[in-house]
């Protein structure tokens, strides 16, 4: 499924939340399995990624509606999806049901990466080119240009502009 | 302080979390006052959100050091930046320390946005321009184009391209 809440959410273990209601299909698979993986499509898989938020696998096998390529994980027990440029592996840690949606929480045991997507071994946000969502218009939007160095501005940048 | 971590985690309540390390001066704050706000930096202000990610509250003011302007927030007790175009003021609800990093879920009690960030009265990304951090490459971009309407391939998008 596609999923409109998640990210990073610890450094060390590496960890990363993704927040479903409760009704989805996938939530009991998660529970079940204890294990998930993200899969982050590129912009150009816009289509896939919006028919797979939309469809529930409870009533159509999405993999072959969209002809994505499921993928045993190597490292849980979960598929990811082939096309998409950057996948985390996860087993889950913990689970909050805060309201309509369910967070949950995994550590984040392998990466998969195209090796296109790579900058010196790292998965580099230009090369992924990540699909965003708009919450306040319900829109997909794609990543602009790299503006600077993080960790680059070590003095009071008050008089700098 | 800037966190790299943090996002929508619930629709209802409108829940957002924060990661922070324990060793911040804001993880103390959080917990001593049970509230926080999210000011969200646009683009034109990658300066100051990379150097208050970098300096402590504990050394130095760093709304002095930038000019930016703390305003004290009618719904929780926190200050949230006058110059970022939106803001997210939130009640703590939980906190889990996952490792290096403690999860604050927060629920939005209210929404502070620039007349010019909104599109019919909604948060409009193409907008409010927000910073992103690529953690892959320690670098700081923006939001590109819009791409297409969210909820709209209703039927499977196999045969579509």
């Amino acid at each position: 499924m596609t999923a409109a809440w998640g990210g990073i959410c610890c450094s060390r273990p590496p960890s990363v939340y993704v927040s479903l209601r409760e009704a989805t299909y996938s939530h009991g698979n998660i529970m079940r399995r204890r294990a998930y993986t993200v899969s982050v499509p590129g912009e150009g898989h816009w289509r896939e990624a919006d028919y797979t938020g939309i469809a529930s696998g409870r009533d159509t096998d999405k993999f072959e509606d969209t002809a994505l390529t499921p993928i045993r994980s190597s490292a849980v027990d979960a598929p990811y999806v082939g096309e998409y440029p950057l996948v985390l592996e996860c087993r889950l840690k913990e689970a909050h049901k805060l309201g309509l949606h369910t967070m949950f929480v995994g550590e984040i045991v392998d990466v998969k990466a195209e090796e296109e997507a790579l900058t010196n071994g790292r998965p580099d946000i230009q090369k992924i080119r990540p699909l965003l969502f708009g919450s306040g218009d319900r829109g997909y939007h794609g990543v602009g240009p790299r503006i600077a160095d993080a960790f680059s501005v070590k003095t009071p940048p008050k008089t700098v502009r």
